[in-house]
């Protein structure tokens, strides 16, 4: 049986979305969490970051959407066809472009960089109401599955319900207020396959 | 047959590497260069934005390394296994990071934003040396194939190869500069199945 290890810090963050795509598959991995400094071994990691995933002892892949396109490509979590799948890669995408322009404002709202984060938050519910949500909502509306694809549940909408709870934790007002993000958080909450992982993960504010 | 539009500014941009895709595999496309404004028609865009591909006239997939992705896996650029496809793609989040750091030195330097160039150029220059090129060196030097995989050129290197071309065409010297980014866009230049494309395509700075 292949072997899968998750090296990631003891949050959600940017794991999150891999964990949750292995318990739903019901597949087991070592859930790696790291609580100190990456230095004495930034050497053996790709690119010195984390999340890492490694594959029986050996393989290893880093950044954290190549992560999750795998295992959602092994997992059944990718779409039915290359078609699905790319359409979903761009919601990924897409969601990143959403994270670029939140950036700044989740640094500054957390005290992690100086900033006016009045104008900040302005700014990023500008973007949102004006190039983002109603893309984003079209879509979801057209899915009909209350996941983000009509067929069905699939790794971004994981992603999308850890974006979503990091936001209302934090009181990120912009990205907590996308309506659909709470419907797909609420859909993805209730999922049998992960209300046992759900009802006794640690819990962390990000 | 299958039928492809690729829909983009009338520049290389995010929509080169799809193109040099279609042309390495010998596979007709229609080359729909914008030459206005998307205004009219950004509502039929799925995130109103471009490069958009268009499939057999009506799949519609946007996002540059969603369509990257999708072509390669189609015409053989994407890696022999679902683990090498993952490597790749956690290159190309690797390139990203890079574009990241590099976007705000692009604008400025190329009078689409105001700023210090020079503290830009710095700051740039540095996060290369310390954060970034030592882990790819690594990563090109193990392949040892002339491209960034072991397995030969994929779709990542026709990325690179335009990138590196913009940062000569621009004078953007900290990419410009990267080692092996020349290497790679020289082999790349050097392939049989593009020599008679890169001779004759449209000439743009970037």
């Amino acid at each position: 049986m292949v072997q899968y290890k998750l090296t990631y810090f003891d949050i959600r963050g940017l794991g999150e979305p891999a964990r949750i795509i292995f318990h739903y598959a019901g597949q087991k991995f070592e859930d790696d969490r790291i609580t100190g400094s990456l230095d004495s071994f930034r050497d053996q990691l790709p690119f010195g970051q984390i999340p890492v995933l490694t594959i029986d002892g050996t393989t290893k892949i880093a950044q954290s959407q190549a992560i999750y396109r795998l295992l959602a490509r092994r997992f059944g979590l990718a779409g039915k066809d290359d078609v699905e799948q790319a359409q979903i890669d761009s919601y990924g995408d897409f969601i990143q472009d959403l994270n670029q322009n939140a950036r700044q404002y989740f640094l500054v709202k957390n005290g992690r960089a100086e900033g006016d984060v009045e104008k900040l938050e302005k700014d990023l519910q500008t973007y949102i109401d004006t190039k983002w949500v109603k893309y984003f909502d079209r879509i979801f509306e057209a899915s009909g599955s209350g996941f983000i694809h009509k067929s069905g549940v699939t790794w971004i909408d994981f992603v999308i319900t850890n974006i979503y709870e990091t936001a209302v934790n934090l009181d990120l007002k912009p990205t907590a207020g996308i309506k659909h993000f709470k419907t797909i958080h609420d859909n993805v909450k209730a999922l049998p396959q992960l209300k046992e992982y759900f009802s006794q993960r640690k819990q962390t504010p990000f």
